[in-house]
């Protein structure tokens, strides 16, 4: 039986180079080894994250840099966003534990993205995830920082690690989030094509509601390619059968 | 039935300043708010440690200090210990769960000592407890600084506590069968208009798959509406954007 593999830690756009290498030292206290960075402020690398890492040096020399987030997660099936609750997206909301635990049940390769220490995650962000999780914190002081953002889920995720049983070998996996993004990309183009967007006002939100909905869906690589067909199919002139 | 006891922090001779202001931030979040100071080493108050509590200075005020650990566990019944397993103690180790579940179901009180940053918790420290508490870490790297084996302990305790709530929000339902019926007719309508199915042979495959795709979606009542209203403008005609 294959093991579960372990998930990606994505920093989008962090600001210090200190918590960058405090959230490699957080991250392989609990065996994570893999870090994907997203447009550091500061550029890469950064002096200041080695010191901050206290020997967790190799998740920063094996970190790889990104220009944007769809691009780091390109190959993931699985996107957590660590963030709190979301009034602007309907989108389910897991504890760290049902986060673990749906990553040690699967075979799928998954990865928990991370938002800036000052402002979190953008909604646009957050909407390439399947879910949120939230950890759920003293509702009078809120005040966890990015390290202890990842060092918690972290430390969630390596309770779950030697437990993962995939149930799911004979269905087909998840299609990776790059054929997603491929399936949201063509049908965006054909609405903007018949003037779906309308007012102009609404058209991020009704980006974003479309964004979920696919996300959520579940669908192989198999089935990506069918709804790809379909939206071909929809477009094109009406034929007769013969 | 009377609540459990919230356990009370006691860091036991600690060095700086500023990591007994980020173990008060770590405390708080997750609930925990008393906290017990035994013989620090730069004495008490300490100007280091306000900074770095991040706005959970209520802690730091209302912390006592002790000459020795014994005085700062008079009255607790209950001792753990956060430190890796000793060799020269025979003592229980508990996880940070076990330790949670056990505090959680006593209404006598309790405290966690933490020792020093540098050295740890002396062997006269440990065996004043009543059981180690140990967070299992990666075995090749294991570097714990205070402020986190304080956060994750206290993490573990808030689940057991009523901050544990799960996420209060329900989803959105998916929606009824029904609904779905709806839109896979509308869009086998759709597809048959363009000529989609074909071979006669393969439709009845073709079906299938379609009807497994939208099946598996789990698309709420709002989502299916949305889906709907995209087959309708694939299908319409092409419209400027004014």
């Amino acid at each position: 039986m294959e093991a579960s593999p372990k998930p990606a830690i994505v920093l989008v756009r962090p600001q210090l180079g200190q918590n960058i290498g405090k959230a490699a030292r957080a991250m392989l206290n609990f065996g994570l080894t893999e870090m994907r960075i997203v447009a550091p402020r500061d550029g890469w690398p950064n002096p200041d994250a080695g010191p901050s890492a206290s020997g967790a040096d190799i998740v920063l020399e094996r970190a790889r840099v990104f220009d944007t987030v769809k691009q780091a997660v390109a190959d993931c099936s699985a996107i957590y966003a660590s963030t709190v609750r979301r009034r602007d997206l309907v989108m389910p909301v897991l504890s760290p534990e049902a986060m673990a635990k749906e990553i040690a049940s699967s075979s799928a390769p998954s990865c928990i993205l991370f938002g800036p220490e000052r402002s979190g995650l953008e909604t646009e962000d957050v909407a390439l995830a399947k879910a949120i999780v939230t950890v759920p914190i003293n509702p009078d002081f809120g005040s966890l920082n990015l390290a202890q953002a990842v060092i918690l889920l972290a430390y969630e995720w390596s309770k779950r690690s030697e437990l993962a049983v995939p149930p799911d070998k004979p269905l087909e996996p998840v299609a990776p989030h790059g054929e997603l993004e491929g399936l949201i990309g063509q049908l965006d183009e054909a609405l903007v094509e018949k003037g779906y967007f309308h007012p102009p006002s609404r058209t991020e939100a009704t980006r974003n509601t479309l964004r979920t909905i696919f996300t959520k869906s579940g669908w192989s690589s198999r089935e990506v390619k069918a709804v790809r067909g379909v939206i071909r199919a929809l477009m094109g002139p009406e034929r007769r059968r013969d």
